[in-house]
């Protein structure tokens, strides 16, 4: 049993009703939730883009890898692997195939999650056994989810020890040249980075608001009722905080449908199909 | 700050040791890791499929969706849902889609877990906006990673309460029918299900042990240096555990490498991508 279901005391309590608010937006907070130290600490997730450059303690990464694989794995495949670069000029060269973030180059650690088929092939090749399987589109999804799994209980070791991270999507904009920086083989396919420091406690970050959960769960079958309602309220929380933040007040649904507008508001992600294929992945 | 980064008191530690003689077996086991509540919860992670019937207490599942949404989300676009079917009935029918898993019907909360496009197709739909971007592969995969994030942290909550989880990827064996059960609209792929309940103390389940950390963690580039002796430890390490598990005692790659060999180990799998396009997603 974990050993850390107690409900925590009232100061707290207190700080879970400031998180769901700033999570949900006063009009939208949840009440009444279960707490303790760990929902405390997935609650207060943010993302963190500007870093200090002292390193992460001894065992650090040994003790987030420690999570990731204690995560579940489908049919126990472990099916993903993660390259740790902390070389600058390496990071450099990943961040100009990221869209230029330059967190990247800046967090002392970067990671680099990878849905990995290439283990079980070398298995199977050195046993002379054919991986007709590899060739399906099935294997590529059980690698992503795999990977997503492992690295978000990463990100929750991470955060629980004082460290901020932010994903890095932008590693799909170009992954044939992120592939060749790493020395991939094929049926390995980076899914996202993960910059990983101490924040910088001159650039503080807020927690971002989410959409209610109403617009999110459905009970028994799917159900969009108050989702029109629900994402205005949404926009409106999301101005707010944009305001607040000092960033352009565009609110949520605009801003959500144009990256989905056009193939080139995906950066080069359309292409990832073809990269895909010549990375090995056949996707039948 | 979250607030449980305290170093916890020895006993504790000694828990930690043991935790990850269990995870790695004892000549894999590191060491000198950092630890606290959170990371203590994350590394006593097991897999249940025996539950007691006893429902969640009110608040819980709302406790996990503030935790899921709590997770990041690419570029904030929040394209995922869930649904939480409790009707026995529906359990049933679900069940019989995925592989006949009896736990679906025994734990009182199931999830269905969605990548979801559809909510950004309806909100571009209302205002006349064209949605190319949907057609592209890559927003499957945005998809999967933002649901499985979201779940990995509901499940780090659910069971910081004291609850017990299994994925269920089995319901990827047949999409469409159970898009059909769930009424989802065009554009949502469920990704997997999520079986939620107290653990039943009559069937404890045990830690599984993984590969060592060298086997899948590389320094700046891929390597592969120590995998095939990596493996062989590992495979010794399942085998003492699928004996002590009462288990058939097959260790770890040939059941790995057989899961790959054919189409037909995919369990119907391999028509993923037909019924991904049946479902909308034409994955250009």
């Amino acid at each position: 049993m974990p050993p850390d279901t107690n409900v925590l005391p009232e100061q707290i309590q207190g700080d879970a009703s400031l998180l769901l608010r700033q999570r949900y937006g006063a009009a939208d907070a949840p009440s009444d939730l279960h707490w303790n130290g760990v929902i405390a600490s997935l609650l207060s997730h943010r993302s963190v883009r500007a870093y200090l450059p002292q390193p992460l303690p001894k065992g650090t990464l040994e003790t987030a890898l420690a999570a990731a694989q204690s995560a579940a794995s489908s049919s126990n495949l472990q099916v993903w692997s993660v390259i740790a670069v902390e070389d600058p000029a390496r990071k450099a060269r990943l961040a100009a195939h990221a869209g230029d973030q330059k967190h990247i180059v800046q967090a002392p650690l970067f990671l680099v999650w990878l849905a990995d088929l290439s283990r079980l092939k070398r298995l199977a090749d050195a046993r002379g056994i054919e991986t007709a399987g590899l060739s399906y589109l099935e294997l590529l999804v059980v690698g992503v989810v795999d990977t997503a799994l492992a690295a978000q209980n990463a990100v929750a070791a991470f955060e629980s020890l004082g460290l901020g991270t932010v994903y890095i999507g932008a590693l799909r904009n170009n992954v044939g040249p992120v592939a060749a920086e790493l020395g991939l083989p094929p049926h390995v396919l980076p899914v996202f980075g993960l910059t990983v420091g101490y924040p910088d406690p001159a650039r503080p970050t807020a927690i971002k608001p989410r959409l209610a959960q109403a617009a999110v769960l459905s009970r028994e079958r799917y159900a969009t009722a108050g989702e029109v309602d629900a994402v205005a309220r949404y926009d409106s929380t999301l101005q707010a905080f944009q305001q607040a933040q000092g960033q352009a007040v565009e609110g949520w649904s605009a801003r959500a449908i144009e990256r989905i507008r056009t193939p080139q508001a995906l950066h080069g992600r359309h292409h990832l199909r073809q990269a895909l294929h010549d990375l090995g992945f056949e996707l039948i």
